[in-house]
């Protein structure tokens, strides 16, 4: 299986391969733009014919190696979008620790609300959301494999220590979200995006409520159904294929993980319409899901590569979209951003250890766009420049809600 | 001593004294458009020559005397303003347990949102809110003895059993607020709006940091200084009777309790800012404050008799503006509103034990404002029309911020 929009076998071609002619005046100056650009972060920067560039100060982390022309002029050009295409195409290469060296670039770049203004965002209709989750989503189930957890929890994960396994964090965050939601045996619970169903079957197992969990890629939802199947929780829970947007019914628990990220903001408010309808008088909502400190569009080379039409929010947006028109109150917020760095942290070792396979199935490019995915993001998230937040909400007149919160 | 604008001695004139007219059929329909204000609210309504009205359904569960005709046009004109204003000088008055009517009638009554358009609010610039801070919280130390608990808390209780005293649950909520701002010993605390002082001295008491905190009312500053020097803390917390406009140097936490309502939304950028000249790098920040899920003025008579110039605030208010524009990353937001209704509760018997005492302090309309203002009070945190929010943030690139959260 190939997937769409990702340019193949040059990565091969660049990685051992250097252009004859030396490096110019202009290329040089090219490279001290971008040395300028990225401050005092301790990363070399070298070009194609051995120039280099060292750090303003201290020894250099590691070293990033620009192998063409045109690589060097489109990075300084649009460094967001092409930094990113220079790597996955092997025109760029890195030399050291990737997440360190990222992490050290980002700290140095400006914060992410300067960016360029042409970078808008258009609407998600139900198509063009089909669309986006179809590209991300479906890459088969066979990849995501190699790399999640044995429950295939494609979200942050909660660490009650530093040191607990992937998949010992990821139920630990199953259980944090049923937690945080007071779900009671005999509720009936409705979850907006549901990934590979782990969560609606953790509810059902373990909580003993009914489920109905919406989710637009036919690759999952094949999944989740064969997976209640065999474990005799088909009665509980019911996978249905199709968009957020024709959820029915009344539940008394609303939840989302992972899923506002694709919403996209234009329908944030429809969003809050779809839970305020699904929601009894004493029910309770939880949103999981990646934001931001402050408001701007999700990394262009992201959006472009892999997560076509998704948005980080702010919390405000979020309240104001969402919450607010319908009175929901909010009861609860937590911050989770350095579980998400070590979550990403465990899935690009993993994802390493399985490279091999995952170049088998796609190509060069492709593994080099994702281990730049998952490292960009491991340090986008330990650098604070991206938050995941989990935010319970109830109705405002609802007294049923808890006097005291829970903890991991 | 005289509290400023309230009215007196009129509440006496009105308590046992009838009008000798007989209501007209222009009374009668008045008093019927406010039952129907009323909707569903099982409350009964009369005027001064027995006329009276049931509720729509089932049994009232008190009643609302109406005993003048000005009374009763004055709160069909402004309900918001003049109900209190009636209650409050007696020409309105209610048998029955007033917490429980007047959650009743708030229930009843539309959202906040839909508030006439000329109430709106004036700046506080620094002599308005010395002004503000003198009228209310000036009324004399030996009037808030009567009711608040040992420390003097005048804020939200953290009750970690519903059953808590006040005294143990106002102690919860310091230490709730020192373990939420993770404090060290040797740390530094600034605290903006400090009451009596009880958390400034808890702080340093109890986990070794040393604290400035800030306060205009100079009746409560008087009444901490002397506290800390008894205590022998007067070298670890330092009071300063100023605007926490003019807080100076750098701390590791900022703390403010109880002081938001007070600064008024077109300030809250300078608070931001306060804020943000104010921490270090790693330092963090905790805003205890009175909010509402959905933007709206505070009750005009409350604003008018009891805290002029405050201003409730939802959460994306203070989040716009206060930590956004220094990239404050928001860490964990908890909604303590349940509560408050309870600490209020206290209060409200409390004060009700030493009426007397008020009354002689006073007089009998003060004590009435009072009683309303805490029912009032009660009544909104306990139907939802109030939130209170405990938020944590701190800088956006800090990584000593913690992964795990406390809970009560």
């Amino acid at each position: 299986m190939k997937a769409p929009d990702y340019p193949h076998t040059r990565a091969t071609l660049y990685a051992d391969a250097r252009p004859a002619t030396a490096s110019t005046a202009a290329d040089r100056w090219a490279l001290r733009r971008i040395r300028a650009q990225l401050g005092a972060a301790a990363v070399r920067l070298a070009l194609w014919d051995g120039f280099v560039l060292e750090p303003a100060r201290g020894p250099a982390l590691g070293t990033i190696s620009v192998r063409t022309r045109r690589a060097l002029f489109s990075w300084l050009w649009d460094p967001e979008l092409n930094f990113g295409e220079g790597y996955m195409e092997g025109s760029i290469d890195i030399h050291g620790d990737l997440p360190r060296l990222l992490e050290e670039s980002y700290r140095a770049l400006p914060s992410p609300g300067a960016r360029p203004w042409w970078r808008s965002q258009p609407v998600n209709d139900v198509r063009a959301a089909r669309e986006h989750v179809h590209r991300h989503y479906d890459l088969g189930n066979d990849f995501y494999r190699l790399w999640l957890d044995r429950e295939m929890v494609y979200t942050c994960a909660y660490f009650p220590e530093r040191t607990a396994s992937l998949e010992d964090a990821q139920l630990a965050k199953m259980d944090l979200v049923c937690r945080k939601l007071r779900l009671q045996p005999g509720e009936r619970v409705v979850e907006a995006g549901c990934g590979w169903g782990s969560l609606a079957l953790h509810m059902a197992r373990h909580y003993g409520v009914t489920v109905r969990a919406f989710n637009l890629s036919s690759e999952q939802i094949a999944y989740a159904r064969a997976r209640a199947r065999e474990e005799a929780m088909a009665w509980r829970v019911e996978f249905v294929e199709d968009d957020y947007r024709n959820i029915t019914g009344q539940y008394d628990a609303f939840v989302s993980v992972g899923m506002l990220e694709h919403v996209g903001k234009p329908d944030y408010g429809t969003f809050g319409d779809v839970m305020h309808r699904s929601l009894n008088g004493a029910g309770r909502a939880l949103l999981h899901f990646i934001g931001r400190n402050q408001a701007a569009p999700l990394n262009a080379w992201i959006r472009k590569r892999i997560f076509p039409g998704a948005y980080a929010p702010t919390l405000r947006e979020v309240f104001e979209r969402v919450l607010e028109p319908h009175d929901f109150s909010v009861l609860d917020v937590e911050n989770l951003r350095l579980h998400y760095a070590k979550t990403l942290e465990h899935w690009r070792l993993r994802f390493d250890r399985s490279r091999g396979a995952a170049v088998a199935m796609f190509d060069e490019t492709f593994a080099r766009a994702w281990e730049l995915y998952l490292a960009g993001s491991q340090a986008s998230f330990s650098t604070g420049g991206m938050q995941l937040f989990q935010v319970v909400a109830a109705r405002g007149a609802a007294n049923s809600i808890p006097w005291t919160r829970v903890s991991g």
